[in-house]
C-alpha cells in the first residue's frame, strides 16, 4: 500500500519524454501539473531540452536530484521499458506508462507488455495505455487527459476508477460541469500490474472518498475484485459500477445447456449482487448514483415526497418512481395539516403528493416550511424537489432554502431541474442537493441508495460438512446413472432406478417401482436421449419388454448405434420441474437455477450465483435464488397449488454447490435437468442429469 | 381550420388584463410579443392603464380599433368568461385562456369551464389553464411561459403539443440550449375546446413542421386522435409521443380476467402502435427522437457504423445499440480497403467497427474521407460519429467536415459527444447532425427512425361478412352454454357439449363424446366454477353419475346453492391454451390475446389491439398479435412440437373482434378461456367462456 499512496500523493514527479509544447500530448503532463497547482517537485526529463518554462529539464532519470515518487513515462512503446527500468533502478514507487501498442495490438504488443513488467521489478506500474490519474483532493494531476484543459474542478467525495482513459476524461468534464465533486480518478487501462481492485482498496482507505465509481470493461482477477468490493461494502463506501458488454451476453458459447441460457454478462450481475456493488444501468447513472451517495444521506424505504413548483414535472418524477416500485403516498393527516398551515391562500395544493407550491415558488419561507415538514414526516423516506423556471431564476434562493433544512434529517433530498438551467443545477449539487435533468436519474439514484442500505454481507455459515470421498470417480463424460451416483454422494436425492439390459430385467425393475416407470437408454455418448427416441414415460411393467425392443431399434435408426443398456426409473408426478447447473467462465464458477418446462425456458427464467473462492453457497443464498425466479409463485402456493418443498430445494442447491466446490477443476460441467420439487415435506428428486469429469 | 390558422398565425392580438409590469405573469405576454419580434398589431386591454410602454392600452374589447385574430385572456377564472364573450362577440378567431381554477379544481371549476365554453360560442378556445402557444416559424409568441425570458430560440422542424404548460416551457428551453429547432409549441391543458388532435392536424398541414412531438396526460377523444395520427403517418410526418402514467398501469380495476392483466397504459401502447405513433420511453426521448427525424434522413435497417475519435465512448454506443437489437458489423472488404487507403500510418484502426480515428481526430480530410466511405458503404444503414475532446476543441471543424458529407446520402448521421461540450453539441445539431450526450439517446433515436420507416398503415380488408342475427340474445350474464352459443353464431368453433340435469343424462352424453369428458356445473352466477369444486376433467361414462352427485354436494357446501344443471363436454387434448378477451375503457374497445396456463400467466404474456371505430380486426393484425406473444414459439413448432393451427387461431381472433364490433355497447364483457389451438389443420376449440350483455 505504501507504493500506492506514493503514487496517489507523490511529493515529486519525473516526466520522462516531456515536451516543451503544451499543445502536444507529451507537453500536457508538465503543463497540467503546474496549472492545477502541484505543490511538489516536477522533474521533466528530456535530453534535448534545458528547460521547460521555468523548470530545469534533466537529460535522464539517473541525473535527477532525488528519487521521484512517480515517473510519468511519455515515450513510445519501443522505448518506454527503458525509462521504466531506470525509474525502478532509482527506487521510484510507480511509473505511469501512457504509450499504446501493447496487448491491445496483438501478440507482439503482449510481448512488449511482458517486457515492461519485467523492467519494473518491484516498482508498480499504472498502465500501459493509460491516461494517468488525477487526485483532486490534493491538486495532483498526473495525466495527459484533454479534459484537464478546464481550469477548475470541484474536489469531492467520489473516487473514480476507469479501464478507459477517454471515459475518465468524459467523467471528469461532465462531473465538473454539474458541480459534482470528485476525489481521485484513475485510468487503469491495460493493467499490466496495478488494476481496478488495487484502487478500490486504496479508495476504501482514502478519507476523502465516500463512494467509488467504476467503469469496467473486464475484471481480470475476480477474487481480488470480490475482496476489495466486500471490503468497501463493509466500510460503508458504496461501489457503483458501469460494465460495458451487455449486448455480448450469450456471445460466448457456454459449456452446459443452462450455461447457454446465461450470458457472461450475467456473471457480472451475479458478482456485483454478491459483493454489494450497485450496477449502473446506463453510463449516465455512473455519475448520477454516486452524486446521491456523496451526500452521505441514507434511504431507508420506498416512500418519496415530491415537492414541485411547476406543473407537469412533478408528475414526470412520480411516474418514473412508480415504474421502479417507489411509492409517492399522500401526506398523513398530521403532515397534511402542517402543510396547510403554511399558507393561507387556496391555490397551492399542499396536502397532496406531488405537493404543489407552484404559486409559491419564490417564497423561500414557504419552501423551507414545506421541506422541514416533509423531512420530519414519518410518511416519507426521501424528498425530491422539482425546480421550475421560477426557482431557476433565483437558484441561490432555492438552494439556500433547501440547504438550511438538510441538517434536520439524513433522508435523501434530490432535485429535478425542469428547464435548461445548468448553473442552477450545479449550485444545488454543490449545496448538497444532487440535481438531475432526467426523472429516470432521480429514480436510479434512489434505487441505488436503497440497494445499498438493504444489502447484507453474506453470512458465513458453519461448515461442519465432511468432505465426500471422490478419489474413485470415473473420468470423462458420466452416463446418467454415474452422474446420479455422483450427485447422491453429495446428498442429492435422486429417483430410484435400475440399470437393465433386457426386457425381462426391465419388467422386474418396473414391478419394483410401482408398475408405472420411465424407460431410457443409458449412454454417456448420446446426450440428447429424447431426440433419438431414447425416452419413454409412463410405461407399465406389461408393456416394458416390447417398448425396450422398439426403443433399441429406433435409437439404432436415429443414432447409428444400438443401445445395450437401459435405465428403468420410478415415475415422479406432481412436482415442479427445475434445472440446476454449473457453469464456469473467466469470472469463476456459477451455480444456475432455472425453472424447467418449455414455457419457462422461453422466458429464460434463470438465476445464478458465483461460488466464493472456497466453500459452496449458503442456505440463505440458495433460498434467495429460488425466490428470484419469476415463477417462484409456482413453488409458493400460487393459485391454490400446494406449497413445494422449498427447504429440500435449498438443500439440493447447497449440496450441488458443495460438489462443485469440492471437485473444483476436476468437474468440468454438471447439470440436473429436471429436478422435481415435490409437495412440502416430500423432498426433491433429481430425475436426470449428467456430468463431465477431468482427470483427477 | 381557418380559425386554427388565425390562432397560430394571427396578424393582431388583444391581451386582456395586460399588466404594465413585465415581471408579473400578466405583464409577460405583451413583453414577450415585443421581445420576440411580433410583426402584427398588439392591443393591450386594461381599463386602468393608458399605455404599456409604447403601446396604447384599451379599456375593453369593444374599444379595439379592429377585430383581433386572437385574444389572450389573463383575467382570473371568475372573470375570464366575460372577456371570452366579448372577444366572441367581436368576431375573434380564438381566445387563449390562462386562468386556472377550472375542472382541475373540482365540480365548481367544471361548471366554470362549461360557462367558458358557452361564452365562446363559435369562437375557439385554447385552454383554460394553458401557458399559451409559441410559433417560432413566424416569431409569434402568445404565451406567458417563463422559458421565453431567453433571448433567442432556434426555429426548426419540430412541432410540439403539450398537455402541460410547465413541460412546454421545459421543452422550449431544453431544445434551445441544444440547438434543436422547433416550429410551433402549443399547450392545450384543460382542452375545453381545442385539443391535442386539432393541433396534430394543424401541424400536418404546416409546411414548417416535419415531425410532431406530443406530451400526453390523457387522450379525451381517441377516435379524433387516431384519425389525426394516421393522417400524420400517411403524410410522412412522424408523431413521437411521451405519455405520462405508466406506473398507474393496473390501477384501474379491469372488468374481465384478462383485462386485469392489461393496464390502461397498455391501451395507449396499442393505440400508438396501431396509428404509427412512436412512443418515447423517457421524457428525454421526446426531444431526442424528433431531433433525429427533423433531419429528414431515413433509416432502412439495423446496421450502424460507429466512427470514433476517442477510446471507450465508441464501445459505449455500440453496446447500447446492441442491447436494442442494432448491429455494428465490421466493414465489408471494399469498405475496409477504402478506409485503410485513407491513412498511411498504422496506429488508427480503420477497418473495424467502431472505426477508430483516435489519432486522426483533428485531420478533417481523414474524417471526411471516413464519413464518405461509410455513407457509401452497402454494409451500413446509419452512422454515429463519436466526438471526443479533440473534436470538442474545434467543433466547427468537426461539424463542417460532417456537414459537407451529408448530401452524399440520406442515411442518418448522429453524433455522440463524450466530454461535457454543450456548444459543440449544439453546433453539430444546427449543422444537421443531431448530437446526444447519452448512448441510449442515440439508440432511442435510431429505434424511432426504424419504427417509422417500417410502419405500415393497416390495410383495409374486404368486409363481405354478413351481420349475424343477434336480436334474440338474452340480456345479462350468460352462462357458459349461452356464451358459447353466442360465440358460435360468429363462427367460433366451440367444444361439443350437452346440458344435463341428472346422472343418467350425463352418462348418455358422455358416451356420445367418446367416454372421457369434462363435467362442469352450468350457472350464470358462479363465475369461478373451479373454486367451488364445479369442474371435473377426464371423467368416464361409468363414473359420471356418481361424480355429478358428489359435485352437486360439494358446490352446495361451497357456494350455498345446489346446482341444477350441468355441462358434459368433450375432452380436448394436445392443444395449446390461449385466452381471448374483450376489454373496454376510456380509450375504446380492446381485444386481448394471452397465453394460457399458469406459467404464462405469471409472465403476463398478453397482447392487445384497439378496435377501429367500425369493423373488427384484420387477419394480418390478428396474426401479428399471435406473433407478439413471447410464447409464440409454442405455436410455431418450438423444440420439435407440432405446429399449431395458427390460421384457425387467426380466424377466431377476427371472429371474436367482429362480435365485439357488431354488438358494440350491448356486449359489456366477453372472454374465451381457454381456447385450445390444436395441431395444424385441426382447428381451435373454445372450451370455456362467458359474456355479459346489456339491454339490446
Amino acid at each position: 500500500m505504501q507504493a500506492l499512496s506514493r503514487l496517489l500523493q507523490p511529493r515529486s514527479v519525473a516526466v520522462i519524454g516531456a515536451s516543451g509544447d503544451p499543445a502536444k500530448t507529451a507537453g500536457r503532463p508538465v503543463s497540467y501539473l503546474l496549472k492545477h497547482g502541484f505543490a511538489g517537485a516536477i522533474y521533466p526529463v528530456n535530453p534535448k531540452l534545458d528547460r521547460i518554462g521555468e523548470l530545469r529539464c534533466y537529460s535522464n532519470v539517473a541525473a535527477l536530484p532525488e528519487v521521484p515518487d512517480v515517473g510519468i513515462v511519455l515515450l513510445g512503446a519501443e522505448r518506454a521499458h527503458i525509462a521504466v527500468r531506470e525509474l525502478a533502478d532509482r527506487g521510484a514507487a510507480a511509473a505511469i506508462v501512457l504509450a499504446s501498442g501493447y496487448t491491445e495490438t496483438g501478440d507482439e504488443g503482449a510481448l512488449r507488455q511482458q517486457q515492461l513488467l519485467e523492467a519494473a521489478g518491484n516498482m508498480r506500474i499504472l498502465g500501459p495505455n493509460t491516461i494517468g490519474l488525477v487526485n483532486l483532493t490534493d491538486d495532483i494531476v498526473l495525466s495527459a487527459s484533454g479534459a484537464l484543459e478546464i481550469d477548475h474542478f470541484r474536489a469531492g467525495a467520489i473516487g473514480v476508477v476507469s479501464q478507459s482513459g477517454g471515459i475518465l476524461g468524459a467523467l471528469l468534464s461532465r462531473a465538473s460541469a454539474r458541480g459534482i465533486g470528485l476525489s481521485k480518478l484513475v485510468s487503469t487501462s491495460n493493467e499490466v500490474d496495478l488494476e481496478l481492485a488495487d484502487f478500490v482498496d486504496a479508495l476504501v482507505d482514502d478519507p476523502a472518498t465516500r463512494v467509488i465509481a467504476l467503469y469496467i470493461e473486464a475484471i481480470r482477477h475476480p477474487e481480488k475484485f470480490r475482496a476489495a468490493a466486500l471490503r468497501a461494502a463493509r466500510a460503508g463506501k458504496p461501489v457503483v459500477a458501469f460494465k460495458i458488454g451487455r449486448s455480448e451476453a450469450g456471445a460466448k458459447a457456454a459449456v452446459s445447456h443452462t450455461g447457454a441460457m446465461a450470458g457472461a454478462d450475467r456473471m457480472y450481475d451475479a458478482l456485483f449482487r454478491q459483493t454489494g456493488v450497485i450496477r449502473a444501468q446506463t453510463f449516465g447513472d455512473l455519475l448520477d448514483i454516486p452524486a446521491a451517495f456523496a451526500t452521505g444521506r441514507v434511504l431507508r424505504g420506498r416512500r418519496v415526497a415530491v415537492l414541485t413548483s411547476t406543473g407537469g414535472a412533478g408528475t414526470l418524477v412520480s411516474d418514473s418512481l412508480g415504474v421502479s416500485g417507489f411509492e409517492t403516498p399522500v401526506p398523513d393527516e398530521q403532515t397534511a395539516g402542517a402543510l396547510r398551515a403554511l399558507q393561507s391562500g387556496d391555490h397551492a395544493a399542499l396536502d397532496r403528493n406531488p405537493i404543489d407550491v407552484t404559486l409559491a415558488g419564490l417564497q423561500p419561507e414557504l419552501l423551507r416550511g414545506a421541506i422541514r415538514t416533509l423531512l420530519a414526516s414519518p410518511t416519507y423516506d426521501a424528498l425530491v424537489v422539482i425546480v421550475g423556471s421560477s426557482g431557476v431564476g433565483r437558484p441561490e434562493l432555492m438552494a439556500g432554502a433547501i440547504k438550511e433544512c438538510l441538517p434536520l434529517s439524513d433522508k435523501p433530498v434530490l432535485a429535478y431541474v425542469s428547464p435548461h438551467a445548468p448553473e442552477a443545477a450545479s449550485l444545488l449539487t454543490q449545496h448538497g442537493v444532487p440535481a438531475f435533468v432526467a426523472a429516470e436519474s432521480c429514480t436510479a439514484a434512489l434505487a441505488g441508495m436503497l440497494q445499498a442500505s438493504q444489502w447484507q454481507a453474506p453470512a458465513a455459515e458453519p461448515e461442519g460438512v465432511a468432505p465426500v470421498a471422490t478419489h474413485d470417480l470415473p473420468a470423462g463424460s458420466l452416463d446418467e446413472a454415474q452422474a446420479k451416483q455422483l450427485f447422491s454422494r453429495f446428498g442429492i436425492a435422486c429417483t430410484r432406478e435400475s440399470i437393465v439390459q433386457s426386457g425381462a430385467e426391465a419388467e422386474r425393475a418396473a414391478r419394483k417401482f410401482g408398475d408405472r416407470v420411465v424407460l431410457k437408454i443409458l449412454s454417456s455418448e448420446i446426450t440428447h436421449k429424447s431426440d433419438v427416441g431414447g425416452v419413454a414415460v409412463n410405461v407399465s411393467s406389461e408393456q416394458i419388454a416390447a417398448r425396450l425392443d422398439a426403443m433399441a431399434s429406433e435409437v439404432e435408426r436415429n443414432a447409428g448405434v444400438r443401445p445395450a443398456r437401459f435405465l428403468v426409473q420410478e415415475m415422479v408426478s406432481g412436482g415442479t420441474e427445475l434445472i440446476l447447473g454449473m457453469h464456469r467462465d473467466a469470472l469463476g464458477t456459477a451455480i444456475l437455477l432455472g425453472m424447467g418446462g418449455v414455457t419457462a425456458e422461453l422466458f429464460k427464467d434463470t438465476t445464478m450465483r458465483l461460488l466464493p473462492a472456497e466453500g459452496g453457497l449458503t442456505r440463505s443464498e440458495a433460498l434467495a435464488m429460488a425466490r428470484e425466479l419469476k415463477t417462484w409463485p409456482l413453488l409458493d402456493g400460487f393459485r391454490g397449488r400446494p406449497k413445494a418443498d422449498v427447504q429440500a430445494l435449498v438443500d439440493v442447491i447447497v449440496a450441488f454447490s458443495r460438489m462443485a466446490d469440492q471437485l473444483g477443476d476436476r468437474l468440468i460441467e454438471a447439470e440436473i435437468n429436471p429436478v422435481f420439487v415435490l409437495q412440502e415435506g416430500r423432498g426433491v428428486r433429481a430425475a436426470d442429469g449428467y456430468a463431465r469429469m477431468g482427470l483427477g
